[in-house]
């Protein structure tokens, strides 16, 4: 079944596909079986025929999701069914949908179920799971990366449209890229995090999954928008000179890439090539490259990972955290313990050292358009994860650790397979209100 | 001597004084005696000389404070002359002036010496430093306010034409009022905090003591400017639009003031009638009083008050606080203690708190173009403070604290006197980077 969104639509629009026999069909292609750990709580064929049904009565032109089926991180309330995180222990059932599920919803967009992710949204791996690793859909020894590991599995297994995952340091990029598809992470505040269990409240975004750039566009004209109720939610700026970014995408663009000393592939002999044929691809389309001084975005993801920004994961989960120890991934616990080593002196001095380079960052958008770096510069077997969870994922976050805390909209976009079919890919990114210049230019690759 | 600065510039222009008679003159005038507790370390007539001889080849018109002289609020640098922040172990001899300090400096300001202050700037009082407490100009039974305490009396004193403080939570403003006094308090990243040492370097801003509007004006215009070398400087937007407040000054604005109930005047008698006149003045000038609700207001002085930014204060002297406790006052020791009290986690919880207040506090924004309360409820004697030292000041703060963590612009304009001859006053207020409008709006006044 193909579940490209603009082909659904095609066969809604000329009456070969009712919504009531897409989820009848897809019930049945997905079955019970969850063998690579995609669904926490799939839902049943009764519960999908609900919201199909409420389309039947609905014109297919005028719901721009209308009849499209798409899987929600479980970290992301869907009325009425249990949100775990990961956690069967910490579960609740919220009564109301997140916003941002609402708005795909009230769109025509049919959930199919809660998805399988790094416990906590705390990794980058989708190993870190009581409900068993989320196994990579191309090949299935090899991670499926993370947190948001379901989700984009999903899409790749065709069991969704599109997903939905969240993206604090990386979560919605690396699992895009080992899976072969586009994952949005959309600048912060620009999607509602209302009903969105926090991993870092100030610099969490939901962030979609789909299996080409027109559908990507598609999902997140839909998605975003401000909302009173989310205080972190934010208007995007008037105009593009706000932005302080005057990068609109025309005939040619000068991407920056990291300095060759500062590129990091871990001992991957294969990766240094695919990402030069993402450069000869993106050259291709009117990029000149120039090399940058990564320098700053480097030590803006040291401090993501060694600063204070971890008691923001206590701060969210605190009574649980406190109560129920044992009832924690060993690993999840681990790190979520070193909150307690940062004070709030700490906690500000680190802010200072952000806000330095910030400004350090920054100046880098004088010379350049848009950053383009490997989304991950590996890819691990589950095994190798499971031998060494902690330093495989720092690795896994070292293009992606800074981009929020840099206050920057980012899309990995897939280009090209590492010779054992896992799916490798580059992130472009800009600072924060660039989405669509982002996606405009993706959809020329 | 008037110390004004137009007319002092107009007695420049026409040659009846020159920057060599002024500092003569000034110098006598102010001569030895420190009895308000003004002064750290005034500058000698030989150094004051050689800021004035410096000017003897420019042309008065050439330069927009030519020969006018400053005070400069112990905590900020002025180039070979110790910084104390009012603590003496603590003092360290700057090679390099603030960038504030040498804007005013090669604009022809000519320092005058270094203030007294609630010692680290902790404080709204001026009574909290080893250098005694700073008597205020009109009564000397009563307080200066601080804690830019020093600076606001040099000027009220007659001793400087204008004066530099700074402002994390009301330091600009409550000295203003009780010494019938002009404060700006810029927008935050205004003025360049290079060379000024810490309170809470997210919430720090140098402030302005000017004895009338037109002063306050001609140095903030001076004073101003992005400084690359200050990670928290910011240019201002481009648009008022951006500013997220239409309000431009013209013939009729509309200032909100808090509910009745929501007023605190702390049992004085007299401060009630005292803000009656100054909405009758501001009624005069075209204002159109609304009410609002002040609890957002309210909420965030508190969070200021009792919540992490303390440890901000702790993390700006660390090393000396650790090493030499028994060199700081007392009350601010105990003050400063605080800041090992909150964790990484309350410090978050508190930011998150903070940006709901903000999201509350500016819906007040489509209803009025500036709010306008007591710059301070209540006036206090130094014996009535060193009785109650931390009630006191929190009183002060009622008003005040909420400012900068707002993200607002203010200026505290005198506009009546106790009976017992201490000034009171008004602040008037809007979001960020209204500063202009502001003064003139109070220019009318």
């Amino acid at each position: 079944m193909n579940l490209s969104i603009s082909h659904l639509q095609a066969q809604y629009r000329d009456g070969s596909l009712t919504p009531k026999q897409l989820v009848t069909q897809l019930d049945a292609e997905i079955g019970d079986a969850n063998s690579s750990n995609i669904w926490i709580r799939r839902l049943t064929l009764d519960e999908m025929m609900v919201y199909a049904s409420k389309l039947e009565s609905q014109d297919p032109e005028s719901l721009p999701l209308y009849g499209i089926p798409f899987a929600i991180k479980d970290n992301i309330d869907l009325a009425g069914t249990p949100t775990t995180a990961a956690c069967p222990d910490f579960a609740f059932t919220p009564g109301k949908s997140a916003t941002v599920v609402q708005k795909l919803i009230n769109a025509g967009a049919i959930p199919v179920g809660k998805t399988n992710l790094d416990q906590f949204a705390t990794g980058l791996v989708g190993t870190r799971s009581p409900y068993g690793a989320c196994k990579n859909s191309i090949n299935p020894d090899y991670i499926s990366g993370g947190s948001s590991a379901g989700s984009a599995v999903s899409v790749a297994l065709n069991m969704a449209s599109f997903s939905l995952g969240t993206d604090t340091a990386g979560s919605g990029r690396v699992p895009a890229a080992f899976n072969n598809l586009v994952g949005v992470k959309p600048s912060l505040g620009l999607l509602s995090t209302s009903g969105v269990l926090p991993a870092c409240r100030t610099l969490d975004c939901v962030s979609i999954f789909a299996r080409n750039t027109a559908d990507a566009a598609t999902v997140l004209q839909v998605a975003q928008g401000f909302d009173v109720d989310d205080v972190y939610s934010r208007q995007a700026p008037a105009s593009e000179a706000a932005i302080g970014n005057s990068f609109v995408f025309g005939d040619s663009f000068i991407f920056g890439v990291p300095k060759t000393s500062q590129l990091a592939f871990f001992g991957n002999s294969e990766s240094p090539q695919l990402f030069q044929q993402a450069i000869e691809k993106l050259e291709k389309i009117g990029g000149k490259m120039v090399e940058i001084d990564f320098s700053p975005f480097i030590e803006t993801a040291q401090l993501l990972y060694e600063g204070p920004w971890v008691a923001e994961r206590y701060a969210a989960i605190k009574d649980f955290f406190d109560a129920k120890p044992e009832e924690i991934f060993p690993t999840t616990y681990k790190i979520i313990s070193n909150a307690a080593k940062f004070s709030a002196a700490d906690t500000f001095k680190a802010m200072y050292k952000l806000k330095a380079l910030q400004r350090k960052a920054g100046a880098a958008w004088g010379a350049i358009d848009v950053l383009v770096t490997p989304t991950a510069g590996t890819i691990y077997t589950i095994a190798e994860v499971q031998a060494d969870p902690l330093q495989t994922n720092t690795n896994l976050g070292y293009y992606t650790n800074f981009m929020n805390l840099l206050d920057m909209a980012a899309i990995a976009v897939p280009t090209g397979f590492y010779i054992n079919g896992i799916g490798f890919g580059v992130t472009i990114s800009a600072p924060a209100f660039t989405d669509d210049v982002l996606i405009n230019l993706v959809k020329k690759l």
